[in-house]
């Protein structure tokens, strides 16, 4: 007998595993990116991205218990390959001016992963009519949106002071 | 003798490689996608992206001879990861009306990487004094943040269309 295809529900389900595990994931590189942060700014942003970031492991177990489903991880490819190139400009560029420019650059491709994801999680959830995990999408939808934001503006910072390092 | 740090030029220059190799990958990636969608608008957004992404990889070309050097990818462990986790969808969502659902997730996931490497480029262009390398860089990011929200009122089409399926 063939299988049923896979229906919207379990999209959300799927998508829902891989993102929890990209969050813990996330949620160990952060401490490396600070310590590897030249800049205070950048440093207490990671700092803080790593508080927010255990709030949104939280929400996301909520979901989970929403939909009567265990929290449980799936390896997530995208999620590894983003970290893995992390960890190659904090090796690469380490003693560099240019290293907090890196590191910038490597969590704005992180939060960029995590908008989509999100993004599509909270529509998803609209139209299975799943309202209170939509709202707790949303939640953190917002907070990385933010993240990315006062990354944008670290990014200017910190390459101008690369600028005057080398001018020095 | 200690190798000298790399400075923001080689940064740049590295991340250049990286959206080379992720743009060519997306290139051979798109046709399969355009064949996968079931809805017609989804088929046609994947199609119109193809021609951009050509486009985009024609910019990228010419910040390569901006900064006099050979256009050329490096391994992106990030979009090779990203690319995986849309094959799956595809494979596992063969035949369920979520297969489009899950497209439009998968080339957002894409999307998202690369306004984030756009975004980071167009920046450094900036402190590095590369005005013409800015504004390459910046005409594709305009484009692909336009992608992107092209796709997230798809994304709303065909959940819709997917939830009266099943309700059919």
């Amino acid at each position: 007998m063939a299988k049923e295809p896979k229906q919207l529900d379990e999209l959300f389900h799927d998508t829902l595993k891989d993102i929890y595990y990209a969050e813990k994931k996330i949620l160990s590189a952060l401490p490396k990116m600070a310590k590897a942060a030249q800049n205070d700014d950048l440093r207490a942003a990671f700092e803080k991205h790593h508080t927010e970031t255990e709030g949104q492991i939280e929400r996301l177990e909520q979901v989970f218990e929403l939909i009567e489903e265990k929290a449980q991880g799936k390896k997530c490819a995208a999620i590894e390959g983003i970290l893995e190139e992390g960890q190659e400009i904090i090796k690469e560029f380490k003693g560099s001016p240019a290293l907090d420019a890196g590191l910038v650059s490597a969590a704005q491709a992180v939060e960029h992963y995590e908008i989509a994801r999100y993004g599509t999680l909270r529509t998803w959830a609209e139209e299975l009519g799943l309202d209170d995990a939509k709202d707790l999408l949303q939640e953190t939808l917002d907070q990385e949106e933010a993240t990315d934001q006062a990354l944008t503006e670290l990014a200017e910072t910190v390459v101008n002071q690369e600028g005057r390092a080398e001018a020095a």
